[in-house]
């Protein structure tokens, strides 16, 4: 898959709130995944698919989510970017909240190989 | 300013060629520029209007432009992403290249506080 065709996908299970889906058929075991911050002792940066799974799967059992936006791709080379536009609430908190992030992505042999968020803490 | 008129301000600055305009008028003094990489020695990091505004200076020096075709922008709160399609020769090489990048832009108080560039090495 070419970067373009990549980043497509992408946005597409995205908007569909098919994360897991994503994560499956485009990811490569080897993916980082940075977060903008993480809290105190842990660390920003998720190394491997499994990894990054156990992050997703989190993130989804955790969060009930009201809306979920996705604008983009911009494409360069084998980067692109996108924008998420986050409308959830915490469950455990019942705690709903807005937020929106830029993300970059890297793909190299048809894979994404990193992926890095970029949002206010 | 907000998010969105810096970055539209980016945009056209940028479109038009005029990088200098964009650092004096959209850029805090407290700057943080971080390249994709750097050579052996050197920092990915500039910090500050003076070394950003020298580093812009240089390029410009040193290049001839070509084209320079601005994408974007996707903006989320206080980011926005950009990319940016270059063909252009290295003066002193005679060499030609394109390349294509992700730029994400943090504003603050009305201000670019933070770019990073995404490209291949």
């Amino acid at each position: 898959m070419t970067t373009h065709e990549v980043a497509n996908a992408l946005v597409k299970f995205c908007t569909e709130g098919k994360l897991d889906k994503a994560i499956e058929t485009l990811y490569s075991p080897d993916i980082v995944s940075m977060e903008a911050g993480a809290p105190p002792g842990q660390s920003r940066e998720s190394k491997g698919l499994a990894a990054v799974k156990a992050k997703n799967e989190f993130w989804t059992a955790s969060h009930d989510v009201h809306s979920f936006i996705v604008e983009g791709p911009l494409v360069a080379g084998s980067q692109f970017a996108v924008v998420f536009k986050i409308d959830a609430t915490i469950k455990a908190q019942s705690r709903r909240f807005q937020m929106e992030e830029v993300a970059v992505y890297k793909v190299a042999d048809g894979k994404i190989v990193y992926e890095e968020f970029f949002y206010n803490m």
